[in-house]
C-alpha cells in the first residue's frame, strides 16, 4: 500500500516525538511492505518565526494532498505575549477548519503497569476504558460576534455559542456508530437545564438514538460530567460533547489514570484527510533534552494506521509493542513515578521498534 | 442581635436538611443570646406544584426581607420532562437574578476523618484548601439571543456567552479581597487563547492585581485547570472564573475530598441578602428517609453567621461541633465508606447540637 503522510512537527518536543512515530511508521512499511512516504509541513511558533503565519497555505496544501496528518505539538514560552492571531494555537484552530476536522476523537485507557502514576485509587480507575468523542469546529470556538461592545455607555464583551442542527448530527452519529462496536452506551454531555443549544443537541441525540436500538444513550449534564469522570469513570463507553465541554471534560479524563503522555488522539475529517495527534502539549521544559515521552504520538500513528488506512494488523502490532515496553518496566520521565532508571526518548523510539 | 432568616427547603432532601440548620441556628440563637427569626418560603418543583411557578413573587419577597436566605435543594423526577420554564433549576436561576446574587463561594476543604471516602490518593488531597469563586449572574447563562435560528434555510441554534467590563470587576476584587486574607495566590481561570470575553477577563484581572500588591495573580486555561485540580489540588488559594466555567469546576472540585455531602456554599449579593446552601442535590433517592447528610447544610448555616452577621465565634462554635462528631466517628451513609454503623440524619443534627 502507498500512501502520503504529512507531518507537521511543532514546537517543544513535537520535533522528537514526531521522529519517533515516523520512525515507527517506516519500520511498519519495511516490515509489512508498505511504501509511505512523507511530507513535512511548520505549524506553531515555528512558523510565525520562519513565514510569520501559524499555518502558511503551503502547509494547508501539504496537508490536503495527503492521505493522513501527523501532528507533534505546538506553542511555548516565547510566542505567550504575541498578539491573538499570531499565536501558534492559531495554527491548531486554523487547520481544524480548513481540513473540516469535526470529531475529535480520544481513547482514555488504563495501564496497569501505570497505576502507580495515577492520582486516582487503583480501585477507581482499573479497568477504565472509554473514549471522548468531541465537537471541534462549532460552538465557542468558532462563533461570531466575538468582540468587544459598548452596552449603554459601558464596555462589555460577547462571544458566540452557534451550532447548525447538521453539526450535532454528524458527531452524535459517529459517537453511536462507534459505541455500536463497542460497550453500546453513549453518555450525551450538554447543558439542557440552561442552554437552548444544549437543548437541541439533546434531541437530536434522541433522534440519532432511534436508529441504533442496540445503543443506549443517556443524557448527562456537564457538571455532573466533571463529577462522575472522578467518581466513577468506569461507567463510560462513548461521551459524546461539544466543543467547550469536550475541551474541558476530555482533558480532565486524560489524568485520571496517569498516562497523558501515552494518550493518542484522532480528529476526523468530513471529506480530507484525519489528523492524529497525542493529547499531551510541547512540553518546552524539556524540549531537546531526549526526556519526552514518544508513546502517545507512536499510538497515534497506530490509529492512523487503523482509522486511515485499514490497516488493523500493523495497528495492533504497534499497539502489542508499546504494551511489551511498558511490562520490561521501560518509563519515560513522566512515568517513571520514582523509578530510579528512566529510559530516554530514543531508547524508547528503538525498543518499541526492536519488539514490532 | 436580631435577625430574619429566610429558609427555602425547596425538594427531596432539602426538607430534612434545612431542619438541621435552623435547630443548629436556633441552639445558638439561645445558647449566645441571639434573635433569629424564620420565615418560610416555596421553591423548586414543590412551588410550581402549588403555585405553577419555580418561584413565586412571595417567596421573592420573604428573601428581600431578610438579612440572610438559607436554601436547602431543588428538583427531582417528577418534574425533569416539564418546559424549561417550569423546571424547578428556573427557581434557581432567578433568584440569582432577583437577589443580585453575583459571587458564589465554595470552600473545598479535606477532612482527615474522610479520606477514605476520596477517589484521589492521600498524598493528593491531604490539606488541601481553597476556595472556588464563580461569578453567578452573567455568561451564558444569562446572555441574549438564546434561540433557534434559521441560518441560509438550515436549522441552527445560538447561545450568547455576554459581560460587561464591571461585572468582571467586581467578582475578581471580591477574589483579592478572599486571597489577602488567606494564602495570598488568586488563580483566575479563562480560555483567553479562544475567547475574547476571556481575554478582558484577563486584562481586567491584571488591572485588580495591581491594587492588591501583596497578592500573586497566575492565569490559567480552563482546560489546564481540569487537570490541575486532579494532578495537584494543592496549588490553589483561590480560583476566580465565569459563570460556566465555575459551575463544571466547582462540581469536578467539590468530588475531590470525597466530602461532597459536607461542602457549604455562600451566594454573595451586591445589596441585599446574601443565600447559603449545601452543594449536593436534592437526592430524591433517599428523601424523607432519614438519610441525608446534614452537615452540608449545617455548615452553610454557620457561613451565614460569619460572612452576613459577622458572628464569628458562633461561626466557629458550629464549625468544631461539626470537627468533633467526625472525630467521633459518626457518618451518615455517603461518607460511612463501608464503615458498619451509619448515623441517621436526626441523630448528626441531635448530636451536633449537643456539642456545641
Ligand atoms: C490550544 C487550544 C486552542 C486547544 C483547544 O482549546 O481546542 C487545545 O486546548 C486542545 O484541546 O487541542
Ligand atoms: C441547576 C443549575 C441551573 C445550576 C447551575 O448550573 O448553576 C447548578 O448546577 C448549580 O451549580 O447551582
Amino acid at each position: 500500500m502507498k500512501r502520503n503522510i504529512a507531518v507537521l512537527q511543532g514546537d517543544g518536543i513535537g520535533k522528537e516525538v514526531t521522529r519517533g512515530a515516523v520512525e515507527i511508521l517506516e519500520a511498519v512499511a519495511q516490515r509489512y511492505g508498505h511504501d509511505f512516504e512523507f511530507q513535512y509541513g511548520e505549524i506553531g511558533g515555528g512558523a510565525i518565526d520562519s513565514t510569520g503565519s501559524p499555518l502558511p497555505d503551503e502547509t494547508v496544501e501539504i496537508c490536503k494532498n495527503s492521505d493522513a496528518v501527523l501532528l507533534g505539538a505546538v506553542g511555548g514560552p516565547k510566542w505567550d505575549n504575541q498578539p491573538a492571531h499570531l499565536r501558534p494555537e492559531r495554527g491548531l484552530l486554523k487547520i481544524r477548519k480548513d481540513l473540516n476536522l469535526y470529531a475529535n476523537i480520544r481513547p482514555i485507557s488504563y495501564y496497569s503497569s501505570l497505576s502507580e502514576s495515577s492520582p486516582l485509587k487503583k480501585e477507581f480507575i482499573e479497568d477504565v476504558d472509554f473514549v471522548i468523542v468531541r465537537e471541534l469546529t462549532g460552538g465557542l470556538y468558532f462563533g461570531k460576534p466575538s468582540e468587544r461592545v459598548e452596552k449603554e455607555g459601558k464596555e462589555a464583551v460577547v462571544d458566540t455559542l452557534f451550532y447548525q442542527k447538521s453539526e450535532m448530527k454528524r458527531i452524535i452519529e459517529l459517537a453511536f456508530s462507534l459505541a455500536s462496536e463497542r460497550k453500546k452506551k453513549v453518555t450525551s454531555v450538554d447543558k439542557a437545564n440552561v442552554l437552548e443549544s444544549s437543548r437541541m443537541w439533546r434531541e437530536t441525540a434522541e433522534e440519532i438514538a432511534k436508529d441504533y436500538p442496540d445503543v443506549i444513550l443517556e443524557h448527562m449534564l456537564v457538571d455532573n460530567a466533571a463529577m462522575q469522570l472522578i467518581k466513577n469513570p468506569k461507567q463510560f463507553d462513548i461521551i459524546v460533547t461539544e466543543n467547550m465541554f469536550g475541551d474541558i471534560l476530555s482533558d480532565e479524563a486524560s489524568v485520571l489514570t496517569g498516562s497523558l503522555g501515552m494518550l493518542p488522539s484522532a480528529s476526523i475529517s468530513t471529506n480530507g484527510p484525519n489528523l492524529y495527534e497525542p493529547i499531551h502539549g510541547s512540553a518546552p521544559d524539556i524540549a531537546g533534552k531526549n526526556l519526552a515521552n514518544p508513546i502517545g504520538t507512536i499510538l497515534s500513528a497506530a490509529s492512523m494506521l487503523r482509522l486511515s488506512f485499514g490497516l488493523e494488523d500493523e495497528a495492533k502490532a504497534v499497539e502489542q509493542a508499546v504494551e511489551t515496553v511498558l511490562e520490561y518496566g521501560l518509563r519515560t520521565g513522566d512515568i517513571a513515578n520514582g523509578q530510579p532508571t528512566i529510559t530516554s526518548t530514543s531508547e524508547m523510539i528503538a525498543e518499541i521498534k526492536a519488539n514490532l
